[in-house]
């Protein structure tokens, strides 16, 4: 494996018939080139955005050009401190502007979509009922008082798991008939992703997060697929708090986003306990200490921030905005058409779908091929073309499950399930090209498993 | 402000008279120049180690070199996926190795010590008893199942603050009396520093596990001031955890480590719930949801793992292995006699102590100046000579009003405390030095206030 600097040269050997149309955001790694299990290398088509996407190319450059600078957040006097400190709130406005935000929502900066999910959970009033479809991403099932996290999570939160619904109408009347029943002067919260990580299919948010207002309950919507790939506006959608990952947005620097209303969060107990949460600590006569705690972005951010992390974000969130998210969503939906057009004549391959074959999507398809464990069809894909895609049951085990009918571990490598090809605004046409090329020969039998 | 490539004029015009001395381990932003309020520029001395340490030029060489190869770990088929797992398994025994773990230890990577002490909080055994010495930072002081964090925290533990020792056989004559009278078949933890992030001072480590043990207590270290400058042996030290920050360890990319016994945290609740952690998930038949977590390191890094943040870490360990921690020490410990016997014949500056003045420490120093508030005696050090130290609190609140009589608040503009100084295996003796004159300076009235 090495950097090829003969780019041109090497894609030539491995492109599609037609001249690879160049990717609207360059990304890292482009002119990586992995070995091929026949022998020589391949530049490396990294198709599993929708796990971690390579990061910008822009994201790196505004890294780099801060990491001389970086100085301690809050917490200095220098002026690289000072620096670092009006970068790192910078970037909270810059997220603010990328969500849409209304007035008085705040950016939380956490490390990932699961850890912004997971603070929420803590700061759930009392007795506060949960709604979220089984088709969700663990990180969306599981954070909300589950009976192995009872005590820790969600204090005496209940949850109730919804079936998966396959239109958005049947999406919105469950909602309705699940909440229906409650008190609607009880806190509530609905849960409900954005896009799904599985079938990269759009959930109508708009319409649940209305559903879910009018019966007196708040909204949080996991924006982990969608960000990446479509406008969020918390304005427009009218939800409650969204939450996103940093390495599914091209900045790969181990942050992440919970935003939205700050209530139920300054009401909450500290996410973490430690300096930058706590305002002043005294001990007190008894020998006990006495902690009066920040309200606000700082009370659930103790500890010293992650200022390289959140200044990736706002370059990504820059980078997003300056392309615009309706050229970026009309070249998606063209790369969609080759994947879905490319293997509309190959019966062995099925793709996983929940609102039927025309749902609106991201970049993101799972798809079953018969005849193939999707271990072997991911490790082949690898081997002899070069391709990065996952393989398994997405940390979504009921979704996958529903859909397939299979069974398995999640992230185990003899797991069965499903194949899942993602990608964004750094994928060059040539990389889905070849993944579709591949599919069609590795069914057809035409070059060797890897 | 610019990043100047004249480094070598630019601080010819700052430095002391003696030639500078370069730092055993080169630092990113040593030629960042910041502007004066006199009007000018000078290449920016950062002594605030103790917060952020700035990036080693090798952990930066080494995660751009990585960058490129960056793939989703743990979650995928593809070549760079594979890669990347490998890499991030293998910073976890690099770490392992850094802390002369025992076999059967793990090396958990979370997001910084006061996440890594947090975790370790919630995987308290119910009734646990903890023992913290109230001169503690926040983040070693506070997450121990505090009244505001009871049902969350350190289920039902009950927490003894210990007064602050004024000399390492009070230490542990303290934290005796203190477990005498306990039930030794009870659970019970002690949470102690290796060095004080207010007065770098070393603790009585391996003392202090040794009467935590005879008492059937464990001990978790907060390694965050020790682990950069001195070998941190969990075999020698016998302590069952350690934690650090990477931030303070020169590599500031938003990870940090929890290592030690393995068994509080497989029996406990994973820390996050979410994918990764989750080794099978299920509807029952009632409608819930089944879970079946994982153990060992999986089990408490739910979400997608922050791979450079680990390398990054990883580098840095090799990088002060190779450097050698006796001669980063000797020289360390030069540069703190700089300090000292530079400033020994200025009354009006009183340097703060538990231990007394010959005691071990890191290159971590704290003092009052007499006739000044701490924050604007920190303003005209970075006015004026383009230094950036801390003042305040240090959040050790109840250690720095114990040592100076303080009010005020962490991180408040306005807060009073102390001034702090502090330095490593990145900063050049030019930067101390400039520091001595610039204390020396401001006292005498020689150059006025920035």
């Amino acid at each position: 494996m090495s950097v090829s600097t003969a780019t041109a040269a090497t894609a030539a050997t491995t492109a599609a018939t037609a001249p690879s149309v160049r990717a609207p955001l360059p990304v890292l790694g482009l002119d990586v080139t992995v070995p091929l299990a026949s022998g020589g290398e391949v530049t490396y088509a990294a198709l599993d955005y929708a796990a971690s996407a390579p990061a910008l190319q822009r994201v790196w450059d505004d890294v780099a050009a801060y990491a001389p600078y970086y100085g301690s957040v809050h917490r200095g006097a220098g002026y690289l401190s000072q620096l670092s400190t009006d970068l790192f709130e910078s970037a909270r406005r810059t997220v603010a502007e990328f969500l849409d935000c209304r007035t008085g929502d705040q950016v939380l900066f956490t490390r990932s979509t699961t850890d912004s999910l997971n603070l929420l959970a803590t700061a759930l009033p009392d007795g506060c009922e949960v709604f979220v479809f089984e088709t969700e991403h663990h990180a969306s099932l599981l954070p909300w008082g589950s009976p192995h996290a009872a005590g820790r999570r969600g204090r005496n939160a209940r949850v109730t798991f919804l079936d998966a619904p396959r239109s958005h109408r049947a999406a919105v009347d469950t909602l309705e008939r699940a909440l229906a029943g409650r008190d609607p002067h009880g806190p509530a919260l609905v849960c409900v992703t954005g896009a799904s990580n599985v079938t990269g299919e759009l959930w109508p948010v708009r319409e649940l997060a209305a559903v879910a207002h009018a019966h007196g309950a708040r909204i949080v919507l996991d924006a982990a697929q969608l960000a990446p790939h479509h406008p969020v506006s918390l304005r427009e959608l009218d939800v409650d708090w969204v939450a996103f990952s940093g390495h599914k947005l091209y900045a790969p620097f181990g942050s992440g986003v919970l935003a939205g209303r700050t209530d139920w969060l300054d009401e909450a107990e500290p996410y973490l306990a430690g300096g930058g949460a706590s305002r002043r600590v005294a001990r007190r006569e008894d020998g006990g200490v006495d902690v009066e705690w920040h309200e606000g972005v700082a009370r659930h951010e103790a500890g010293s921030p992650n200022v390289i992390g959140a200044h990736a974000i706002a370059s990504a969130c820059k980078a997003l905005g300056s392309a615009g998210f309706d050229a970026l969503r009309a070249r998606e939906e063209r790369l969609i058409r080759v994947v879905r057009e490319g293997l509309a004549d190959v019966p062995e391959v099925r793709f996983l779908s929940l609102f039927g074959d025309d749902a609106a999507r991201v970049g993101v398809l799972s798809f079953v091929v018969e005849g193939w464990e999707s271990s072997s069809f991911a490790a082949a894909l690898s081997g002899s073309y070069g391709i990065g895609v996952r393989d398994g049951l997405f940390c979504a085990h009921p979704l996958v499950r529903a859909l397939t009918g299979a069974e398995g571990e999640c992230g185990s490598a003899d797991s069965l399930g499903a194949i899942r090809v993602s990608f964004g605004a750094g994928t060059p046409d040539e990389h889905v090209e070849r993944f579709v090329r591949a599919v069609r020969e590795l069914v057809r039998g035409v070059r060797a498993e890897g």
